[in-house]
C-alpha cells in the first residue's frame, strides 16, 4: 500500500508509492523517451486494457466499456493512491505518515489518438470540462478526502507517459502545499484588505491591460505579474467563485473557448510545447471563501532548470510576463 | 538593469531578468543540447573569455587572469542579478517589485575540463568548500544582501549550460521562499519541543539507522523521511551550526570526504546522473539561530515531472527513501 509521509520540517505530505515502481535498479538507467505508434491502451477498440470505465459520454446504442464512446473516465492502472482502507495515521517518533488513500483516475479525453486539447472542438471540451466537474462533484461524498487536484501533462517532458491526450484526477486525504499555501496567503490579505487578492489582480489588470492575453464575459486569461516560469499563464473567473464545481454548467462553454483560444496560441507562439495544468479550487468542505478564487495554471516546458528552483523555491525568469503577453497575443491562430 | 517581482499571493520572489535573455522568439525553439567538445571558455588558458576573477588559488609565480590557477572564482558573463546600483522598492498598485541588485558569481572548481567533483581529490575538494565559505564571508559585508545561495547545476538535464564542473553563487536582498520556509518551519518546531528539528532529525536516524548512508565524526548523510524526488540526500553536520561559513576550518575535510564519497555512490548506483545540489545555510545578519541548522540538499535529476509538481507542491516518490539508502550503501565505490 502507498504510504503518505510529512516533512518535519515543512507542511509537505509526500506519496511514497512503491506498488507502481520502477525499482531501484530501474533508476541506472535513463528514461525512455516516449514512443510514437505502437499500441494505445486508451484508442477506441482497447477498453478492455483498462481498469473498467468510471464515467462516460456514450452513443445511446453502445455498452459499458466497449467502443462508441467520446470521453472516458477509468481508474489509472498504475495508481498512486490506493482506493480501498480506511485512513490510518501513524507517528514514528517525531515523524508521522498514514496509508495512501485516494483516488487516481484517468481523463481520456477522445477516442482518436490524434486528437489534443487545442484541436478538438468547443463541444468536446465543454465535454472535458464538465467531466471534471462530474468527478469532482462524485468524489467529495467520500469523507477520508480533502482535496480533489485535476491536472494535465501533456508530452513526454511535461510528464506525460503516454501519447494520447488525458487528464489526471487525484483525490486526497490531505490539501497539497502549494493550495495550502494560497489558501493562507489570499486569507491574509482578505483580512487585511476584506477584498479577494485574485479579484484585486482581475481588476488591476484590467486597468492596467500589459498582462491580458485574453477575456470573454466570464473569464481572463493573464500572465500573472511574477510568473515562475517562461509564459506561465494564469485563467480566471471574472467572478468570484472559490470552487470549480460551483460554476455555472452555461459558463462552461465561455471557459472552453478561452482555454482551447490560449492553447492554440501556446501551439502557435512555441512550436506545440510541452505543457501541464493544474487547477487550483477550495479544498473539500470549504465551498464557500471569501478569500479563494479558483483558477487554472497553465505552464509551458521550456526551461531545465527545474532542479535547482526545487531547492530554493527561487526563479529566475528570462522573460517578462509583459513581454510573453505581447507574443501570446500576436500570435496569429 | 533586471527586476525582482513578489507574487501578491504567496511569499516568493521572482528574477525577471531580461537582460540575460533569450528573445522571445529563441522560446519557440527548444533548448539546444550542451555539446561536448569545442571550446570552453573555463580551461585554463581561457583566462581571458571570462569576467576578471575575484578570487582564485594559483601557483606563486602565476598571475590574476592567467594560467597557473587550481581555483578561479569569476563573476557570471550573463548574470541574473547586477551587482552596481541601490535598492530600490516600489509599488505598483497591489504589486511590489525592486531592482535587482545582487551578485551572480561562478566557482570554476579545477582548471581540467574532464575533472567533476565526484572525480578530483579531497585536497582539491576541500578548495571548493573553502572557497565558497570566503565568499560568503567576503559578500556578507554588503548590506544590500540578506541572503547568500550556493548552488550546483550538474549535467544538461540539471540546469548545466557549461559541461566544465563549475558552481554558483548568487547574493540576494531577499530570503528565498525555500529558506524562509525551512527557518518558520524550524522555529515552529523550537518554539514547542525547544530542541532543534534538524538534530532531532539526525537523534532518530542515527537510533533507527534505516536512513543513514553515510558518516564520519563529523557530518551525516542520510536520505530525508519525506524526500520530493527519487535519492535525494541531506548532508548535515552533527554539532549544531545554523551558518554553513561559521563552520570550523579543519572540518572541511570531513566534509569534503562525505561529499566526495556521496557523490561517488551516486554515480555508481545511478550510472553518473545529472544533478544539483544546493547549500542551505542561515540568512545574513543570523549567525547564532537555536532552531536552524545548515545543510546541503543533493538531488539527482532522474524524473521529469517537475513541471506538476512545481504546479501543486505535491510530490509523488516512486521508491521509498529506506530503499534507495540501501541501494547507494551497497553500490562499490
Amino acid at each position: 500500500m502507498p504510504e503518505l509521509r510529512k516533512d518535519p520540517i515543512l507542511d509537505r505530505w509526500v506519496i511514497i508509492s512503491t506498488d507502481r515502481q520502477k525499482r531501484s535498479s530501474d533508476f541506472f538507467l535513463r528514461e525512455k523517451p516516449q514512443t510514437s505508434g505502437g499500441f494505445c491502451p486508451f484508442c477506441e477498440g482497447n477498453e478492455s486494457k483498462t481498469p473498467p470505465e468510471i464515467f462516460a459520454l456514450r452513443r445511446n446504442n453502445s455498452t459499458r466499456n466497449n467502443p462508441g464512446w467520446s470521453l472516458r473516465v477509468v481508474p489509472n492502472r498504475f495508481p498512486a493512491l490506493t482506493i480501498e482502507g480506511d485512513l490510518d495515521r501513524e507517528g514514528i517518533g517525531m515523524y508521522d505518515k498514514m496509508n495512501g488513500i485516494g483516488a487516481h483516475e484517468v481523463i481520456i479525453e477522445s477516442p482518436r489518438h490524434e486528437d489534443t486539447l487545442s484541436t478538438i472542438s468547443i463541444a468536446k471540451l465543454v465535454d472535458v470540462l464538465a467531466a471534471y466537474r462530474e468527478r469532482i462533484v462524485d468524489l467529495k461524498q467520500d469523507k477520508r478526502f480533502r482535496y480533489i487536484l485535476i491536472f494535465k501533462n501533456h508530452g513526454h517532458s511535461a510528464g506525460a507517459s503516454l501519447e494520447h491526450s488525458h487528464s489526471q484526477l487525484i483525490a486526497l486525504p490531505i490539501i497539497p502545499k502549494r493550495v495550502l499555501e494560497e489558501l493562507e496567503g489570499s486569507k491574509k490579505y482578505f483580512s487585511y484588505k476584506e477584498r479577494c487578492v485574485y479579484c484585486d489582480i482581475i481588476h488591476q489588470e484590467t486597468s492596467q491591460r500589459e498582462r491580458i492575453i485574453s477575456e470573454n464575459s466570464s473569464y481572463i486569461a493573464l500572465s500573472p505579474f511574477a510568473p515562475k516560469a517562461p509564459f506561465e499563464i494564469w485563467i480566471l473567473p471574472k467572478k468570484h467563485e472559490c470552487a470549480y464545481d460551483k460554476e455555472p454548467p452555461d459558463s462552461l462553454e465561455s471557459l472552453a473557448r478561452i482555454l482551447s483560444e490560449i492553447l492554440k496560441r501556446l501551439d502557435k507562439a512555441l512550436g506545440n510545447p510541452d505543457y501541464n495544468f493544474i487547477i487550483h479550487t477550495s479544498p473539500i468542505g470549504m465551498d464557500d471563501l471569501d478569500h479563494f478564487h479558483w483558477h487554472i495554471e497553465i505552464m509551458p516546458k521550456l526551461t531545465r532548470t527545474a532542479g535547482f528552483e526545487w531547492g530554493s523555491g527561487f526563479y529566475i525568469n528570462p522573460i517578462s510576463p509583459e513581454e510573453s503577453t505581447q507574443f501570446l497575443k500576436e500570435a496569429k491562430i
